[in-house]
């Protein structure tokens, strides 16, 4: 949570279920978080948020005004996640850059196993769920997919350097290669049950790259 | 149309502005085809369907016993289409076999242009909206991607034998991870209403192949 997110919930009102104020906006995004992974954003009803946290609707839209909102703060929140969790495995001196990339795959893996391939990635889902139909949300998913690349790019100039690629390779078009086909390889995962596309996917890119 | 759905439209009522009984069933999944394309099953009301043909409630459930049979019908149709698609591409024998995967590609990409990146592929829209939680979906849409798979390993095997590729390479691992990337790319050209990914995509595959 950035101290933005905690100062705005400051100035929440008490939720129904007797929680410090603090936590309510919180809950709200973290329980979104949970229910927009698993099942996109028009099959979740608001209700069904507020019923599991036992919050009053007047509390969620003291925080949000509209469902998009909730919907914007979801995506926010994973974003911080999710670059929080690239840093820590693509910054990890102690490892190789591409040692680095594996482990933030197997990471994933482990993940996804763990959640019975019940959830994937948000951005990858609400992608998918609204392309271009819902400008507010396309433009700040491309946004968080640009990053992403920036951040697996700057990984991969360090494998050049550390002479595990070739220096040679464009890694720009190689990072964004990894996040298009990453996607798919989470959306095939999801349907199969299985981790295999995940395997697949990462083994023909490893290739790709020591080649 | 298969001349199994041919002969159950025949059995249908005629529909609302009087064209012929055998056009009902067809021109329903055909306009659910281009809706559930653009906006997936959870934000596609039946209601919408049936007041732009001017097809009655009762029509629809004639031919459709719910949502979900119909559905159904919708993934069977572009299934359809879809392996017509590919057969014409990587069985055209005028072409080399990594000359009808480019080709493919290409026509590929100029559909998407054509409507303009609202369209993307059925397929990957109903896997990522569901994932395994339509099972009745889901069983049926990895079947389908099994297919594409097996189609495209066949025309790979061609390239091989006709020293496009080398033939120690893993036809079916790069059959399959053709289609987890595919979809990605197909997501993300729908995001960013652009043929980038594809073209990246693309790029890379083939450099994947020719190395």
């Amino acid at each position: 949570m950035t101290n933005e997110t905690a100062s705005k919930t400051r100035r929440g009102r008490p939720p129904g279920d007797g929680k410090q104020r603090l936590d309510t906006r919180d809950a709200l995004v973290r329980h979104g978080l949970e229910v927009l992974t698993e099942q996109g954003f028009s099959r979740t009803g608001i209700e069904q948020i507020l019923k599991h946290l036992n919050v009053p609707k007047g509390s969620f839209y003291h925080y949000f005004s509209s469902k998009e909102s909730f919907g914007l703060a979801v995506i926010e929140s994973y974003a911080d996640y999710f670059q929080h969790k690239l840093d820590r495995w693509f910054t990890d001196e102690r490892l190789t850059p591409l040692t680095r990339l594996a482990r933030f795959i197997e990471d994933a893996r482990r993940s996804m196993i763990r959640y019975d391939f019940r959830r994937g990635c948000l951005i990858g889902n609400l992608s998918q769920e609204f392309g271009r139909s819902h400008p507010m949300f396309s433009e700040r998913l491309e946004q968080i997919f640009n990053d992403w690349q920036c951040r697996l790019k700057t990984c991969l100039d360090e494998a050049g350097k550390a002479g595990e690629i070739d220096t040679a390779l464009n890694t720009e078009q190689l990072a964004a290669f990894f996040w298009i086909g990453w996607e798919g390889a989470v959306m095939r995962a999801r349907l199969t049950r299985s981790d295999k596309p995940l395997l697949l996917f990462a083994d023909t890119y490893f290739h790709l790259l020591k080649k």
